[in-house]
């Protein structure tokens, strides 16, 4: 038998809590499927005295991540603590300068300093893993850097933020608005501190580029990805999509063009009976496309503390067997930056504008459409209400560009009262 | 840079093929993510002259597997062959005793020989690695041995013979009987040389006896799989699944009970809108459920050169890169033999019955029914013909045991013409 993994625990929230859980409860069977013991050294915390639910009273204690990052007794620093700079990101960096191997289900950390801490990770001979990063516990980063490790992979899709999907198939589901459901899930916890990280769809997009840079070789790239939150969605756009056999997903799309990488995080109409339009509350998907796979899907819970502690056990047990290989699948200076190209593959839009009551006003629209070069497949004007007519819109297949002109065009005009909303169609 | 990783390769057809074109065309690619380069030694195959859409010139040939096994050059015995007895296991074991990895996607091979093939691979500091011996293109070992593994598995369950499913969804399509969808098959190549594989259940039993192996830590246990095929399912029954909001599937379930561990596969009623449900022709669906993940689903294409190719060199990754772990993901050894459990969970059950035009026949059947403690939950009796009257019954909870007891008392009656078709319904 090898000597036992030693651990350092930062973080020791509902996750933190669970993975110590994991650990003590199955002890026997994670030193079956290891060949070693894996043990906690140490935990830190914001503070120390509060009922977790679990016996930490054989662990050191470290106020400071940093200081426990550094620790002789440590093989392998834990970060679950969350947040993009500050404490995680001080104390990762001194694991890896402490050549520790790190695990952490930091999306925003390695979504905004990946390359930074690869390079410093293999610099160091380390390795970082972040399974618990991206759709909870299905084994996504595992999928891809690992078991389709053979393919050239065309597109990866997900919807990757269980909060939004809530909202959004409770709005369905309910009947209630968009502000009702967001009170809701705000009073049952499933909100991030500042919510426009979920709403705005800014964690799901930290995911997607950490799949990207997996699955198409290049620097991760948070900034490039086109960002659109779920806050403008109305139960009319609900009910429309509906009508029309589909429903609205915030979904991740990064796909490789001959342009460049195309990665978007936003709300998509996608046909209600597909595996994505199918899913319900906090559910995940992942859809990973590769040339010689074809395609392969994975669902699973992307949220709580069991299926987030069960994949932050599943890169610890890697790192038990001694499993080792770069941070993004590839050496880190091997990644090439990623070129950007914005959306350049058509896709039919629906496009809700609220319309003031104005002789001419649908002509107007229709011929700024004309003029970018978007047509209509087809149109829906409801009745005024206090002189303003929704009016709902399918358009043929257009590109992002031509779009935006027409909407920028649109929203220039005296007969509409606020910028449209307008949703890609998505035949996933 | 590390020293290449040298593959002999044992078997050309679609899938050898296509491994060969993966590392002829991803090279740099296979390269970037393993970091070393991955060559083929030598081949071997039934034939040597035949056109495989691939260039073969650059390697070795051996006539006899074995010898391909034993190459001083030949780092990874690669062994597409199949078969559960012969050169593959022949090879296999000559591999094992020159200190080789392997990689195979022979199911029938590990399902029989599995723990004696772990025990010599583990004494020799091998690793056999099998992706593509279960679902295809679907990383489903690499989630269960390794994503997972910090997880106490209860349950696995899938759809892993697109076979059956193409027939059996084909029959829903088209209305035709399922004769002329074997037929159909079996023209379009799906079959195996010996259909019984397929449609017996017994190719989609051994995927099912590997899964269980791995998921629970006992040793592979093929015969204590409970296998029924799909060659008595008639449209009628199709049509009433469907009827009652199902479909019919193979389904293959094994799940550990306070008396052991239950594995079987057998045609099963699902929800028609559930994942499973919703499967169509040949893609594959894995369901896993873990204590702390909860549940998991996989799916994809479960056969063909491209998936299964994926498959075989996301092994080939993974051992390049250096990653070994036992062959059932704890030494093989440890594994225990498996308690058979058969069916202790009681279900509701589908029953068709052809019943005689005779004065109190199924007063016969509700009492044999009523003494076994099978209750009845809904009956309908059609129209004879020919003096046969279709009876079909959906029963209340019940266990297999008692439903034997009533089936075998049915068919010892007179007043049937033939064995009662009984499908459970499961409610995944």
């Amino acid at each position: 038998m090898s000597q036992p993994l030693r651990l350092g625990i930062a973080g020791l929230g509902t996750v933190g809590a669970g993975v110590v859980k994991i650990i003590q409860q199955q002890a026997t069977l994670l030193t079956m499927r290891t060949g070693r013991e894996i043990t906690i050294s140490a935990i830190s915390a914001r503070t120390r005295k509060k009922d977790r639910g679990v016996d930490l009273s054989g662990y050191g204690w470290e106020d400071d991540p940093v200081a426990l990052a550094r620790r002789d007794d440590v093989d392998v620093y834990v970060e679950l603590m969350g947040g993009s700079n500050g404490p995680a990101k001080a104390s990762i960096q001194a694991a890896l300068d402490a050549g520790k191997d790190v695990v952490t289900a930091n999306k925003a950390l390695l979504a905004l300093h990946g390359q930074m801490l690869a390079e410093k990770a293999e610099a160091a001979g380390s390795v970082i893993r972040y399974e618990a990063a991206v759709a909870g516990g299905i084994p996504v980063i595992k999928a891809l850097a690992e078991g389709l490790a053979g393919n050239k992979i065309s597109r990866v899709m997900g919807v990757m933020n269980g909060t939004c999907n809530y909202i959004l198939t409770r709005m369905e589901a309910t009947g209630q608005g968009y502000n009702a459901l967001f009170d809701e899930a705000n009073k049952l916890g499933y909100l991030e501190a500042d919510p426009n990280l979920d709403v705005g769809g800014i964690d799901a997009g930290h995911k997607l580029s950490l799949l990207s840079a997996l699955a198409f070789g290049t620097q991760v790239d948070f900034d490039g990805v086109e960002l659109e939150g779920i806050q403008r969605i109305a139960l009319e756009d609900i009910r429309q999509a509906a009508d029309m056999g589909y429903r609205i997903k915030l979904l991740g799309v990064a796909q490789m063009t001959d342009r460049g990488l195309e990665q978007r995080m936003s709300p998509c109409l996608v046909p209600a009976n597909s595996p994505l339009g199918q899913l319900e509350g906090g559910t995940n998907m992942v859809v990973i496309e590769g040339d010689s796979v074809g395609q392969i899907v994975l669902r699973g819970a992307g949220a709580g503390e069991g299926p987030t502690a069960s994949a932050v056990l599943g890169d610890i047990c890697d790192i038990a067997r001694g499993y080792r290989y770069p941070v993004f699948g590839q050496p880190a200076t091997s990644l090439v930056a990623a070129q950007r190209a914005q959306s350049v593959l058509a896709a039919p839009y629906y496009i809700r504008l609220s319309l003031r009551d104005k002789p001419g006003a649908l002509a107007k629209i229709a011929s700024i459409l004309g003029e970018a070069g978007v047509s209509i497949h087809r149109m829906r004007q409801y009745d005024h209400v206090n002189d303003i007519a929704p009016v709902l819109l399918v358009t043929h297949k257009t590109t992002r560009a031509e779009l935006d002109v027409a909407l920028t065009g649109i929203e220039k005009t005296d007969v509409v009262t606020e910028a449209p909303v307008a949703l890609r169609i998505e035949t996933v």
